[in-house]
């Protein structure tokens, strides 16, 4: 028996922070000067000239496609059985996650993954966080309308109603700017799933899993109730200065990545305004974030704050009608594209993701009993 | 625009192999002199002395009690349904990742992880796999009995027998010997999964998934059908001559980290000699070993190669009487006690795992059609 201490001194990383732990040719993301790229692509002409199913087919298989198409998935039953066990109040990331895994046990999906069974997963996510949307308000699931675009499908799948055009778009927007952003925790959640050589939905379901927690995921809905506690434009300078003198975040500002300010915040600005439905709500935000930059770099001169794409995103979800309980799996939905297109260039990259860790623990010792019985 | 290709030159560490990208008091293994410690203990020690009760309660709670007791839970009647809907043949990986979720959902565990939550779903695991067991062969799942240890418990569950003493004392020490093994793939993705501030259940779901990969889960069902192909010791030999030659691997031999005999393979086999049910069995496997080793040295002078934990788990889990397509299941019950006191672990270290990676794709372009519009 050893019985001294286990030194183990190599050095260690915390969380990881500036270790590159693999390599994509996905997304590129340039912080100082707030450029985000798809595969070369600025998000801003994404946003602009493509839809949903052609930024993921992008990202999926590297070529941009003119005839891209991709609707909601029809469940099998099965799937709409399983959502219909969990309770009305349950988290709807928990549901989320379930129906996945239920769809991946149904599926039967195998590694490697496939373009193919990266389609289907993102095309049934949308409708199992649906069918649980409805079945919690005891309605029952609708059919998907095949015809739709994936966002607006959703839509159709929540309400049984055809968006209009403006939130059909503005939805899209949203999905696009939401489908890819390098390695975050959920992403690198599902490349490590991956690296096992385990299947998709085993990968997508960590990477909720992962997405759910608000170190990652955010809080979209705050950026809501912000705005609702502020009141008016009148009384938001008092607010922030109180929120920022008590040492409290101010949500949709801050991004660990971006100095300037975040393009997918621009973009989603843009179709926001197209939304008559948050015009009101819009103009406010318009108007508060003017006052939120100026405080904001008053406090801090020597670190820019510039706003992210929760401020932003926060309209168009809530322009669309979505109610704000299902704002961060719709975010999980839009990062369907690029979990999946993660997991094909992890399978491609084959190589297992398994990290060390340091001992700090206690040197060898002896079980009570045992030693005083040698 | 910028169209000069993007240079990303930071130093890449594939797979993160040698990175420490932690800190943990959970478990300690010298793969050179074969030790594995649990905070402290001898792993030899506590298959010996303890029970997996105690070792669980070690991991969450850094201290061993006299009066630890873990049996299977019962569990909610909407759990039951949710595995129902599963299909017969469905992966039993993936019903218990869908039953862990479901299991998530309905309790709704929430950040951060306790000790409390830590036992529920330690002891509610075995239950949903026994239960999809029960159900895929058209059988009623079995209320749980709460004077059962966790291990015999499962398989009370499974056949509604109560198991002889050697049978719950074999799987017993194989859930001790698999509860805890550091930083593998599963182990991390939980880990990555907490530091999110997600929840325990969703953690556990990502590392089910991670653990369902071969590269990490191994195949324990091959050590079965290896020692049936060779059909009798007489053959042995020469099929594993073949079997190298042909540059294949010889399941049950070689780790990652244990140069010197697995300490938990010299347990097990220990423990698998009080099986009567597979006396026969084990025979031919102490000797093949026996010739296997002696041939691998011969292949490879240079590099030890030893008996992993595979080898003799297969034995004690075929001797216990659990079908070979429940083998990975069962492995990851046993994990349960580990991953969730990482999950504890990271909890308390609170930061986020979010590694970089380097960007290996085409330099900003236009999209096809938007250049020439401008």
């Amino acid at each position: 028996m050893t019985t001294e201490p286990i030194s183990d001194s190599r050095p260690y990383s915390p969380g990881l922070k500036g270790v590159v732990a693999g390599e994509t040719s996905l997304a590129f993301i340039d912080g100082d000067k707030g450029r985000l790229l798809y595969r070369g692509y600025p998000i801003g002409d994404l946003v602009e000239q493509g839809t949903y199913a052609q930024v993921a087919e992008l990202l999926w298989t590297g070529e941009w496609s003119d005839q891209a198409h991709l609707a909601c998935a029809a469940l099998d039953r099965s799937v709409i059985e399983v959502l219909r066990q969990l309770p009305a109040n349950a988290n709807a990331m928990d549901a989320l996650r379930t129906g996945v895994s239920a769809w991946g046990a149904i599926s039967a999906v195998k590694y490697p993954p496939t373009v193919d069974q990266a389609r289907a997963l993102t095309a049934a996510a949308p409708s199992i966080l649906a069918a649980f949307a409805r079945l919690r308000d005891g309605h029952e699931p609708i059919e998907p309308d095949p015809s739709l675009d994936l966002a607006a499908g959703f839509l159709y799948q929540l309400s049984g109603e055809r968006p209009d055009a403006a939130s059909a778009k503005g939805l899209e927007a949203y999905f696009i700017v939401g489908a890819e952003h390098g390695f975050n925790a959920s992403t690198f959640t599902a490349r490590v799933i991956t690296s096992t050589q385990s299947d998709m939905a085993s990968a997508v379901g960590g990477a909720i899993g992962a997405l759910k927690g608000p170190a990652h995921g955010g809080a979209p809905t705050e950026v809501v109730n912000q705005l609702h506690e502020m009141g008016s434009v009148d009384q938001a300078e008092r607010w922030i200065r109180n929120t920022l003198d008590r040492k409290e975040r101010l949500m949709g500002f801050g991004h660990r990545v971006y100095r300037a300010y975040d393009p997918r915040a621009a973009a989603l600005r843009k179709v926001a305004e197209g939304l008559s439905s948050v015009s009101e709500w819009l103009k406010m935000a318009v108007a508060v974030e003017e006052i939120a930059l100026r405080v904001l770099h008053e406090y801090k001169p020597d670190y820019p704050i510039m706003t992210n794409v929760e401020y932003y995103a926060a309209a168009v979800l809530q322009g669309v009608g979505l109610p704000p309980n299902l704002f961060p799996a719709t975010f999980a939905l839009a990062r369907h594209a690029g979990w999946t297109a993660h997991c094909l260039e992890q399978a491609k990259a084959d190589i297992l993701i398994r990290p060390d860790v340091r001992y700090v623990g206690p040197a060898e010792r002896s079980l009570p009993g045992v030693a005083a019985a040698r």
